[in-house]
């Protein structure tokens, strides 16, 4: 009744038409975890052996250029869940795994709530990671059903989450957590599906259902029978290999449980990886394929989010066909509403029906432009095309040049394994995509790679006396502060002093007194980074270096919310002569309650002080 | 065969003679894991069911003040197996979980090595944590067969360590690797102990068998039963409670394999936990009981040392019975081997044989002083009467004053709880107790609390200049290099200057030109606590500032390995007339491969800077 009811104002709300009378498609959204651009045997892995993903491909249409939202998992479920940007659906960062933490903002519309307003019995299996509070757990969230952890990951066996904070159980069936201690998770959620599936087998309605498995994601745990398989390959390609095997018999015996109840047949069944694989030392530092490309879990190279992506729809979706335009994660929302003939509204999502172009083989893809952004790095991809701000490459395949500007541009027809970049040699189109990054609401000229350009100031070279420390990987280079050059959005380009926990204090000693009208601080908020803006900048000066008088205070950004990566300039203004010129930004200290590094000290970049 | 060779080439070695006509007993000791003092019912938790542990206490004796050899995992088991204190057994600190690192020496001799000298079947069954290798695994430290994990912990259905390094599996048996996903590792302890006593029915010898469950350690994962039980307690006692309570009943399980098995009537079995409970996040800071206890594990108040302890042999050992006497963790060598009239070498070892005590009710205790050393903290216990030198307490029961001088002093039978400090009162019982430190192999004068009394010297109150930083824990402390005071042997006393990862590098300025001899660096080691000794100090001298002449260099001890807490003093004598002196000291830089902390910054401690 309460579905009912919901299911009505929502579409009073969204203005939506759906005839109750035809029984429509069910839906299985399959997401994996960590898994390798090319992870499976029909994707080209030879030393795979992946039946289930393969007759899948046999079955339907493949992708071969298919994105991830994000390269790391809560901003791709949250826009796969959204059909908008991670930036869009308000959680462009991890949320974490520990218990009180909220995550996806309520009022978010998530795919799930539009099915259920669409009379679907929707349900979630498997992992969350998009909030561990009440109201942003899956049943507030659209979900009628849900099964599965909150946090980013679980021990398969004992289900604990081991990677922050105490060690602790995460096991959850609708709010209330269950223990089934010592049994394998996989297993348990393919046992929740075939249950599930008995339980409203007397229901008129379809279903919605998210399988969002925790695998090839570490701990790297697979079947016994897999890793015997798999004995003779290296390390670490021969764990990862025998968790791809073992998620491939899951997705397996999850088609068989729907086959089993009868319902295969109508079900448009979606399988896409959140993400490329990680590189991470819990992971024994790789072990995923990714074949040409470079970049890996948390890069905007190919490598990190082009994405193995697989539909079927018996009789309904053509069979074995492969598809090269350009398909989105985000692009399930309304390709998924499309097929079972629910309406939305577009202007609401950033996402794209990709229907025509999977039924028909010589469409085009609706995708022109994509974006991306994550951390300082953001990307823009229009027809071949790609250009990507401040790159990151976790496979370090080749080197990254900051100096030489951070603008990254390839051709990926041509250049797949981006090792080359054409930025220099092509300005006009660096130009292009970067306007069609500006375009994008959630494109800053902010985010843009600086020329370095050296910037005179009367404190340009000024002589810096530290009064209290900086952090260690900013040893001996405090006369940074003073260089002409700002620290661009990248926090390792090497021009911003680190503060770790400890306020700055340094004085500027002028080559000569001078009339001094506007002092300006450069702060750097990458909070994901751990990196906080000061809480407030206060300014002394003194005409003989030791008798000082306040020139004044501004306060300043700190420990706000949610300030993603950005840059900001702090400024005071007065009227003063001085020789001595005392800053001070003070450190927000230790990590906000809210923050996944609550407690630890937090690290406050500063670059540039200017003096005007 | 193998084993008989080995038997006669011990004998031969350690002179002893054996009668292997007449069968002896079996020998079963169990070692807990960070179990509370009183974490049992019979101890006088309330709040406990216990009722293996309390049918053991009632057929057996029960210690009232029994102690473990150290505050921690590996030393307190190297104690144990040798019955050495951890410092006699070259293993003072926790080795490292990760596979390819050392433990235990193998030189040194192990109880079960005696035992198997003696014709008996040597089994290990559970927690290991002492040693990596080939070399240090319980193969080749004496037990015939092994089964369980050779890190510091496991998830108990997974067997997969997860608190350092990748998540790994970590399960073996007798050295080869195996695989029991999803059984739950207390389970399979049982089950191998009865294939093990099943497959030496037919023997004529008996058995030693090590069973060191890794019950209450986290991750804490009770039965569901119990957690049920439990549920209306608060947390973190409502797990911890569950999992002590499963722990009883796994030992209740264990003796009803003895019985089955025909042999629990001549098996002595002995039970002690290997120090208090844990405080650690891991553990959500607590949920074990040590009552009026200070300290908890790591310390060495009473709650991190003094542990439950039982001993039952029926129709041998007298019944209900009560002890009060003293007993250390490296008392159970020769008890054992006594009780089992095997002869060992009283001189090897520094345990004393309990049996008399056991058997006797009026007996005395043979430990007339005990001794601790663990990190910079020591400690003697002669009579009622306990000397602890620089004390630490995670329960933070009340605050350690150590400007007052860290001795300190308790009469245990007047103030078990240890919350006065007598050490000002009577100063000839600290004298007293000092010396029987100094009396011991392994207790230096190094060691001892210092008065912090200022020394003058040339360099006293210098003006100092910083070329490179101090970690933050120092910011703006520099001057503590030349205030006349020396760092004692507890690194947070406030004494010393931090250094992490990069050099030291000062600038003294003393009041004048001055005539200088001698200069000396104090450093600090304390390896556990990744503190390094410089690789080498290095001074300049000059009378202007500018023009620096080289007044002399000295290597110093760096990363030699095994160093524990210890303070040196790196002299460079010269002649020569300055007013600047330039002092470097070079930090290791990254803490070496044997180090479970392989790859981070060192820390590299100094004070003082004396000059003469």
């Amino acid at each position: 009744m309460k579905k009912r009811l919901y299911s009505f104002c929502l579409l009073l709300f969204m203005g939506m038409s759906v005839n109750a009378q035809n029984k429509k498609p069910n839906v299985l959204l399959i997401y994996s975890d960590d898994q390798g651009s090319l992870d499976m045997n029909c994707y080209g892995a030879k030393d795979l052996k992946t039946p289930s993903f393969d007759k899948m491909a046999e079955n339907g249409v493949r992708f071969t250029q298919f994105y991830a939202p994000a390269p790391i998992c809560t901003p791709s479920r949250a826009a796969l869940l959204t059909g908008k940007s991670p930036q869009g659906a308000q959680l462009p960062n991890n949320t974490s795994s520990q218990p009180g933490h909220a995550g996806l903002p309520t009022e978010e519309v998530t795919i799930a709530e539009v099915f259920k307003g669409a009379g679907y019995n929707t349900a979630h299996i498997g992992k969350w990671h998009l909030g561990y509070t009440p109201e942003t757990m899956p049943n507030e969230q659209g979900f009628d059903h849900s099964f599965g952890h909150m946090g980013g990951c679980i021990d398969n066996y004992s289900h604990f989450f081991y990677w922050e904070g105490p060690n602790r159980h995460d096991l959850w069936r609708n709010g209330e957590e269950v223990f089934m201690d010592g049994q394998y998770f996989p297993e348990l959620m393919v046992d929740e599906v075939d249950q599930y599936l008995t339980s409203i087998k007397e229901d008129e309605d379809p279903f919605f259902m998210y399988f969002a498995i925790n695998l090839p994601h570490y701990p790297v745990q697979p079947l016994e029978k897999w890793r015997t398989y798999y004995k003779d390959l290296p390390s670490p390609r021969r764990d990862y290999a025998a968790f791809m095997s073992t998620l491939d018999e899951y997705i397996g015996k999850l088609l068989d449980v729907l086959e089993k109840q009868g319902v295969l047949e109508n079900t448009i069944v979606v399988f896409q990886s959140d993400h490329g694989y990680s590189t991470e030392v819990r992971n024994f530092n790789g072990g995923g394929y990714s074949g040409p490309y470079r970049g890996a879990k948390g890069d905007l190279f190919e490598g990190g989010i082009r994405v193995p992506t697989l539909i079927q729809w018996p009789n309904k979706i053509p069979a074995n066909q492969v598809r090269n335009g350009i398909g989105t994660g985000t692009d399930w929302f309304p390709t998924l509403l499309d097929f079972c003939g629910i309406s939305y509204d577009q202007n609401a999502i950033e996402g794209h029906s990709l229907k025509e172009m999977i039924l028909d083989k010589d469409a085009a893809s609706p995708v022109e432009v994509f974006r991306w952004k994550f951390g300082a790095s953001w990307a823009v991809r229009e027809g071949d095309w790609k250009l990507i701000g401040y790159p990151t490459d976790h496979t370090k395949k080749a080197p990254i040049d900051f100096e030489k500007g951070s603008y990254y541009l390839v051709n990926i027809a041509q250049d797949s394994s981006e090792l080359t970049n054409l930025a220099a040699e092509y300005p006009e189109k660096v130009e292009e995509l970067t306007k069609k990054y500006l375009d994008w609401e959630f494109g800053f000229e902010d985010d843009l790679p600086q020329d370095f350009k050296e910037v005179q100031h009367l404190g340009f070279n000024a002589k810096v006396q530290l009064l209290q420390p900086t952090d260690k990987r900013s040893t001996g280079q405090e006369i940074k502060l003073v260089d002409g050059y700002s620290g661009t959005k990248t926090f390792s380009d090497g021009y911003w002093v680190a503060f770790l926990g400890n306020d700055m204090e340094v004085v500027l000693e002028l080559p000569q007194k001078s009339k001094i009208k506007k002092i300006t601080v450069g702060a750097l908020s990458a909070q994901q980074s751990w990196i906080f803006a000061p809480k407030e900048v206060e300014v002394f000066v003194s005409e003989d270096g030791e008798n000082y008088t306040k020139f004044g205070t501004q306060k300043a950004e700190g420990a706000i919310k949610n300030v993603i990566v950005h840059r900001e300039k702090i400024s005071i203004e007065g009227k003063s002569k001085a020789k001595y010129i005392k800053v001070i930004a003070k450190n927000i200290g230790k990590l906000p309650e809210w923050h996944s590094g609550n407690g630890s000290d937090a690290y406050m970049f500063i670059d540039e002080i200017t003096i005007e």
